[in-house]
């Protein structure tokens, strides 16, 4: 059996919070005792927030291809200016939605820049790198608490075809992100047709049933599940190569 | 918190065999007893395999355009006549991938025509209407048991942009697919950026953690997540029309 359990969090994370001590000090006001093979999944926007990728709008000076687009695609041309900032390239500018690909190499509407739960005239960045920050929470617990986890950092993304947003992992420390079939045999010795298994983006996903958006669950630790652990992995073998994508 | 239980499900599904029996025969074996607000995962292959959704491929007859993409893609021409068949439109054939919109308006690879787990030269097809599949399954538990729970029938699907494939639902029933966040506020009083959680493919790809692939457990229960009721849900819900689609 696997337990998803949520982590409440009161606090509003601001920049140069020890996110580790935040998290560490909510799990046992959340009366959890954290344990080998946990995995600590975490909503990137606390991370990047005690990370500073905090833009107050007031500061940014759109450039003019910025406020074309804005104008375009009805958006406020300064979080127009940060989406290209963020962005190496768009894949769609349409019905108001911009698709790009982010420095990490992510696929996701307006490059991770969001307005929604952050104080004041503000914009939320993604980390700038999302497994360095596992891994230094992964570190932290191994340091104050003795325990061997994984940590998971996730953002919420759109896909095509299907309607909804589903929790997806954007960073990762201490599991290998996709499970392997191949090579495997089914019941009857034939070649498994699933080959591979986004493990991470699923157990991203099983952590938002708990996490909501609103709710002050920014975290979630998931119990129970036999991950293949990695010393070092990254969540960018999740994203496939452009030359193997049928849909660029 | 929320409880992913396996339902290890040892006899080989066949035509004809009554799925509601055999499911609830297994959770009562693995000695979980089954509660109200309970979501019951089954992977379709079992539900396929009870509903004779299984073709002997010996009695296929490929079109000429099955023999030529079949030919062209490195297939087997008597699963690309089943493709074909199981499809509305071909959205992509390349790199010995064919990825199609099925009767269903799932946008899959190879219409969902899979040979692993099935018995001989054969070949599985997903089942004809997989919401009345769940609402069969839904109503049998209410009837046995007196229980009421949600039903999700899942697949395990590919997608663009990301490498590894995650479970989906293909079929609901009792629940709403989708939970809304359309007109919420933050903790700030800020619309939200994240509008609407397709819940059902999270429950999907939670369960899979605990389904596997090759282990004899094609369903799960997850316990403990408060979902939205629903009487006539569907997962067409999921579906996203081709028109507001910006990747076909």
């Amino acid at each position: 059996m696997i337990q998803v359990i949520p982590v409440r969090i009161s606090a509003d994370v601001k920049p140069h919070d020890e996110l580790d001590a935040i998290i560490l000090g909510a799990i046992r006001q959340n009366h959890i005792e954290i344990q080998d093979g946990d995995v600590l999944v975490v909503a990137h926007k606390i991370v990047s927030k005690a990370e500073g990728r905090i833009v107050d709008l007031a500061e940014v000076r759109p450039s003019s291809k910025a406020i074309k687009m804005a104008k375009e695609h009805c958006k406020d041309p300064r979080i127009m200016e940060l989406i290209l900032k963020e962005s190496t390239q768009i894949l769609r500018a349409q019905k108001g939605i911009i698709v790009s690909e982010t420095k990490h190499g992510l696929v996701c509407a307006n490059a991770g820049v969001d307005q929604s739960n952050v104080h004041g005239d503000a914009a939320v960045l993604l980390p700038v790198d999302p497994d360095k920050s596992s891994s230094r929470l992964k570190d932290a617990v191994k340091k104050i608490e003795g325990k061997e986890i994984a940590v998971i950092i996730t953002d919420t993304f759109g896909r095509p075809f299907r309607n909804g947003q589903t929790n997806v992992a954007i960073g990762v420390a201490g599991i290998s992100p996709i499970r392997s079939y191949i090579g495997s045999r089914d019941m009857y010795g034939r070649k498994m047709r699933v080959s591979e298994i986004a493990v991470a983006d699923e157990i991203a996903s099983a952590a938002e049933l708990v996490m909501g958006k609103a709710e002050g669950v920014p975290a979630a630790i998931i119990r129970g599940y036999k991950f293949e652990k990695a010393e070092k992995s990254s969540a960018r073998s999740l994203h496939r190569s452009k030359s193997l994508d049928l849909f660029r």
